[in-house]
């Protein structure tokens, strides 16, 4: 028979796929010479054979035995020794982790006779009972498949026999008698072999459970990969004052700085941290408590980091002053922590630039770009706990995370305010401003997911009271409830009573490095939407290279604007619309010639007007209103006006404006309006030109459907501009863009590309048109619930849609491509800001994305990635 | 040199690229043995080398006059005679027919010499100088490019001078004397070789003048083919009364029968039948006046018809008692006709079926089907709006659906007129005689319903006002109530404000001939979209092999179902939700049982419920209007219901509907509905199989996105199939189908065909996300001026679209047949019964076309028409 078990020092990293990922760690920690519990694991193939034939086989029963003798060896410790007894966990492990799988079994080796040997060796029956009491639940549970229920009732009756609350508290005899009636209860083998055969098995059998098997289904994986088993040998934190256990970082996952950062307890196990029940220590006071065990962590963790090059997140555990690591991983950190750790290790020569860029989640940027409370903050500050996640967050307290989730999808800014989080709460976390704990530290849960997610959290607020019943959160004096603000500051830990104001963020420099080597790698260039001289600095400043959208009819929305656009709208001739749009005019060429000086040669593309023009009039029921109020006064001119504009609100009333009188659809039944855009645009642009400025015109016809639509545009377009330079004597050069916002532009893009140099794809509108989904009304109507019931993995508003919207965009760049080989080809839809979506830009080569100004340094990462052949998220 | 001039007798039809349409023509009739006065054809190889070389050779100008002489040695006439002199006419004659190219010059040949010789000929002087002085005008106007006006102020001059006022009334010195003045004004050389020389060069430089360009490229002819020039003998029906002129058919054009048709003058030209200056006589006339040319038109008439195998049209002259044809033409009709004419030639075995069936205009057919106003209508138009579902129809004005409903069923003959149509007007649409909207276009809801249920309609009569609070209809002067008659004609577009007098419709023998033949050679099939058995029985009496298409929400909507659907609909809990379904379930069966009935084993298709559930509610502004007037009576019970009401409403809207909570997106969400409906099915069909009857069943989902959609709603049909099944024990065979009727579904359909085994595209509504164009704002808004202005030919809503939404369709079909071969196909959206995309169904091997009841006739011709590989129109 083939080797079917391997001993941690004789596998490595690299061979998640026959020992489980678990397994394969495990085994390359024990080869790098860290002090890992020895243990070995039983191969995935022998998952496999088990899966076929439905048992275990004598054979590996043996192969078992035989291991264990060698781990008998190994520690000089005997399975089954009355004296000093071998423990062993038994852990799940396949090459891809997968919910589903069965949960660690510890302890295992326990039974009547070597709870004593275990109670001798940590000199503490009470601890051994527990943990024979524990071992036999949890092989009851996991592998016999009992229900909880019935410990749990068994303790409960003790306790109240014994009159006491905790389990802490039952004496010894009361945890004695536990024992005796989980026994009673269950029927786990004394037999320490059969244990082991049983618990191997069940693991095996876990591979087929239910959930692991959709699970596999639904992630489109195979189902013959196996699961490897990890048989461990026991440690214990909790022998007392020589033993202890703890979580560390080789760098702080907050900020990124090169120190240790973590926590630790004397005499106490691992799930005494995690659980947040006792406060743990900071790791700097282990020095001092345990010099040598302190000594060796710091050694093993720099060998360990520069092993992995990477930041590690350890478990380990001292047992009578001897130190074992658990688990080694790569750390989780917020996006500042990675942003310092990519700039730092590149400058220690552990990693290229290349790498760098790759460490850094592009999504997570954003968070950087997030707000801060004041530097001179003057509000009372209530508390101040572990700052878990870094970044100010406000809103209104949600005391359970399903209100909270129900508020913030209602548009309420809430922070998720819980005594500590569990993975049920995840749901309530991800819609908050933040997240407040009272307890736990900055390795709690409620800390791992909010840095994950980027969003502020300050744990640990043990002088923090929550009364459930009436919610409200309390603290002496102050009492606040679901309608009072709250404000967190995840950077210092501090808890402020109300609404504070937050500043906007200040891009470090290690940021703005690592941005500028995404620019040397990227091939997409990053251009912005903006339509204001405002936006468009801010996008500059944020690395823009132009702008790829401005849409004009935000400048037509102002309120000393929209009189004379209604007036362009009411007119009843052409000749009356050109009046009111000569009144336009100078506004326009005011905004264009703003943007044209900020831009300088930047590319500017300047989009005609869009919305259908009904946006820009009152609502029907408003005009009504007003109607009824001017009968009133008998002022019969004004009434006549009011109808007037009900009558054109009407005419114009469209069942669904998305796909009705908008886009260049306008600008070929009013081309007036659209040549008083272009003459706006030409005479700003002479005007910078003569003041010795340049410019980088595109003209941009949107939501165009058919080829004539557009040749006819475009000889209005250039008999505007020819004329204007005429007059001004200025030759002004400018490039005529379209979008492609429809699939029958992508389908004729061959025919479009005959007309334009440039193509942007507005993937909003493609999106809808598509799917056939309204961006106003699918979201709340039935897009939520598609989520919910995984009919769409992702929102194709926010991750462009690969495999529709995507194909009909690499029809139309080919098709332009064939017939025009320069032509320049962008995204602007929301998309385009966002990393995956870069990604996929990047793959079906566009020349560029454009993005909204606070999401360009996601998109320049990203864009960085994808050249770097890594698929940016 | 090579051979650059033909005789009419060297050449024939097949010589049109080489000698024109026009001279191969005439060649082809001169070769039939029929007497066409002599001629020749210059070829357009001698106007490409013209337009090479920019000038008459010398080489050219001999042979002209090479030709000349051979004309001059068949006829026995001189070219400059001044006893008989020979004139000639000269035309241009592309391959290809173009508007642009030259006019026709008569009488050339004349001078001051022959016109004396002319005069003696016909013994007729002032015959002779008004031929001189048209010849001399059309001379300078069309070779020399003269302005008209100063020839038609000389003749103008001379009127006066005479004091007379037609042309006629000229004396013969005074035509003489405005000869001379046209020889003053206008330089027409008196060298007759040279007028034929510049003539001819007239017609070479016609090829390529800006009008004769223009047509070329916008219909993308090529610019290098050249136009013959057709010189022939001049030939006089005015000789006096051996003499004469007519037009005549080999049938008769408007009914078909088999008898010459016609009209001729005795001593006149062609142009005074035409002008109808003077009042023709029937050519069974001509039998007594010329017995001999009669009987040599008689035959020649039935030796053209045999040889061209169709009905001619000809034009003749008789010129002192000889025969001359100056064309033949295959003859214009009615569809009447073309259908008698198609299946006597048959019957005469002058043509083949296949042929007879490429005779008849398929999208003709309709006219066949309805009712029609009289041909020479005498009454007043009051407007005309678009032609939304044809035939004529006259009533009373109804201006709500329920007042139309009431009404009509106490027996009165109605016409709905309202603003717009939504599903709550069905009820009325449905027992009225035709269809009136001010809004929508040709495929508005209103078009749509009419066009389904064969009710004539005339919509988008944007020009009429309709004052509901006192029931008028306004337009300019008019105003019509309730009590005023209408009529509509839907197959032009007019409003007749009156009774008008209609004629009835007939399916002739001949045309279910046609249509039996048709059936034989096509490939497509023909199912029918029909809801209710009436549609159903009426589709399979003209010729519907199934039901394509089945809408089950017409159903929701009578009168005593909608509060059913309501209270459904305002459900708070699934279970609420499923009692208000129970009420709806024994409706729902009988509706399909009835229509099973009818189908027996032909195809059923049953779309599942598709529009957004706020279409079953009332408007917004109506619930207000109850809630006012129930607050005046102060029950409290009816405002909390309306105040529920209006709160559904209100949460139901959406912005862009069409873009909604729709088709599958509702069954998804509600799946308690769709599994009503598909119990109400399956218990259906056990009824009928139990009785003994068959069924063939296709359940069908509308408006996919996503494959996910599809797997868990077959799931869900299943289950609830399976389970009525075990109940009744009957076990009912069924398809699941889909409808592809968005851009994604298109290019997922192999996806998608992996779950289904019938795809219907739904082209309504694909066309509407393929062009972002929305059918209910679209026509009115901007789509009639696209069509004006010529941005669209076609209306995408009518004619299928083959350049992007059959690209669509195309992908769709291979990526489906990629993984199911015998998938069936079809087409069920309005193009469905439009002659071209029919074709184009047939084109893209499509399965099945479905259209409503009255377009199946045309369906089963055009399919025919297209599997003989004539494009249908």
């Amino acid at each position: 028979m083939d080797k079917g078990i391997y001993l941690f020092e004789e596998g490595n990293a690299e061979m998640a796929q026959l020992l489980g990922n678990k397994g394969a760690q495990l085994s390359e920690m024990t080869k790098t010479g860290i002090p890992v519990p020895s243990g070995f694991v039983i191969t995935t193939e022998r998952c496999i054979e088990y899966s076929k034939k439905g048992e275990m086989t004598e054979e590996l029963k043996k192969e078992i035995d035989s291991y264990v003798q060698k781990i008998e060896e190994k520690t000089g410790k005997k399975f089954g020794d009355k004296e000093q007894p071998l423990l062993f966990s038994v852990r799940s492990g396949a090459a891809i982790s997968m919910p589903g799988m069965m949960d660690t079994i510890l302890n295992l080796g326990l039974n009547d006779d070597t709870v004593e040997g275990l109670a001798k060796g940590a000199n503490n029956d009470w601890f051994a009972y527990d943990s024979y009491r524990r071992f036999l639940q949890m092989f009851g549970e996991i592998v016999l498949g009992e229900k909880k229920d019935q410990f749990e009732n068994i303790i409960a009756e003790q306790k109240k026999t014994e009159n006491v609350t905790s389990d802490q508290e039952i004496s010894l005899d009361g945890m004695k008698a536990i024992v005796t009636k989980y026994k009673e209860t269950v029927n786990v083998p004394q037999n320490l072999n059969e244990q082991l055969y049983l618990a191997v098995e069940a693991v095996f059998k876990s591979w087929n459970g239910q959930r692991a098997k959709d699970y596999r289904r639904y992630n489109k994986l195979p189902d013959n990969l196996g699961t490897g088993v990890n048989v461990q040998t026991m440690v214990f934190g909790n022998l007392g004052e020589s033993s202890g256990t703890g979580v560390v970082f080789t760098r702080n996952p907050a900020t990124g700085e090169k120190k240790l950062y973590g926590e630790f307890l004397l005499n106490a196990q691992g799930e005494d941290i995690v659980s947040g029940a006792r406060t743990p220590q900071s790791i700097d006071v282990l020095e001092k408590a345990m010099p040598e065990a302190y000594k060796q962590l710091v050694e093993l963790l720099d060998k360990l980091e520069k092993h992995y090059t990477d930041t590690q997140d350890i478990e380990f555990t001292i047992e009578n002053g001897t130190l074992f690591l658990l688990q080694t991983r790569t750390a989780k950190r917020t996006v500042a922590a990675a942003v310092k750790m990519a700039v730092d290790m590149v400058d220690e020569n552990l990693i290229t630039k290349e790498i760098a860029l790759t460490r850094i989640q592009a999504s997570s940027v954003e968070k950087l770009l997030h707000k801060q409370l004041p530097e001179n903050l003057d509000c009372k500050v209530l508390t101040t706990g572990l700052p878990a996640s870094p970044g100010a967050a406000c809103g209104k307290i949600a005391f359970t995370a399903d209100d909270a989730e129900r508020r913030a999808n209602a548009g309420e800014k809430v922070i998720l305010v819980r005594t500590e989080t569990s993975p049920d709460d995840v749901h309530g976390i991800i819609p908050s401003q933040g997240t407040l704990t009272l307890r736990g530290g900055v390795t709690s849960h409620a800390a791992v997911v909010c840095r994950g997610l980027g969003i502020p959290c300050v744990s640990g607020c043990g002088d923090l009271e929550i009364d459930m019943e009436n919610k409200l959160l309390k603290l002496g004096e102050t009492t606040l409830s679901e309608e009072d603000f709250i404000t967190l500051d995840g950077t210092t830990g501090r808890v402020i009573p109300s609404q504070a104001k937050l500043t906007e963020p200040e891009l470090s420099n290690d940021f703005l490095t690592i941005l500028d080597w995404a620019d040397e790698k990227r091939k997409l260039k990053v251009y912005t939407n903006a339509d204001t001289p405002k936006d468009a600095k801010k996008a500059l400043e944020l690395g823009a290279e132009g702008i790829g959208l401005c849409r004009t009819e935000h400048m037509f929305m102002s309120a000393d604007r929209l009189p004379n656009v209604q007036e362009m709208i009411l007119s009843q001739t052409k000749e009356e619309r050109e009046k009111a749009l000569a009144k336009l005019l100078p506004e326009q060429r005011k905004d264009f010639k703003a943007l044209l000086e900020i831009m300088e040669d930047k590319k500017l593309t300047i989009r005609l007007l869009d919305p259908p023009l009904h946006e820009f009039l009152p609502d029907e029921e408003d005009i009504l209103k007003d109607i009824a109020a001017i009968k009133k006064t008998d002022n019969k001119e004004a009434l006549q006006q009011k109808e007037i504009l009900l009558k054109k609100t009407r005419s114009l009333h469209e069942t669904n404006p998305m796909l009705g009188h908008r886009g260049i659809r306008l600008g070929l039944v009013y081309p007036e309006i659209y040549r008083m855009q272009v003459r706006a645009i030409i005479e700003a642009a002479s005007e910078v030109q003569k003041n010795g400025g340049k410019t980088n015109l595109v003209i941009e016809l949107p939501l165009v459907a058919e080829e004539r639509e557009l040749s006819i545009m475009k000889k209005e377009i250039g008999e505007e501009a020819k004329k204007v330079m005429e007059e001004t004597g200025e030759r002004v050069d400018y490039l005529v863009g379209t979008m492609i916002e429809l699939p029958r532009a992508c389908i004729i893009a061959d025919k479009i590309a005959e007309h334009v140099d440039f193509i942007s794809f507005g993937t909003n509108d493609l999106t809808q048109t598509t799917f056939g989904f309204s961006r106003d009304d699918a979201e709340d109507k039935f897009l939520h619930y598609y989520f919910t019931h995984k009919i769409l993995d992702e929102d194709p508003f926010i991750v462009l849609d690969k495999e529709g919207v995507g194909v009909l965009m690499q029809m139309a760049i080919d098709k332009a491509r064939s017939v025009k080989s320069d032509i320049q080809i962008v995204i602007c839809g929301e998309q385009g800001g966002e990393p995956k979506s870069v990604g996929y830009s990047h793959e079906i080569n566009l020349d560029a994305v454009s993005c909204s100004p606070y999401r360009v340094p996601i998109a320049r990462l990203a864009a960085a990635q994808a050249a770097l052949g890594k698929q940016p998220a």
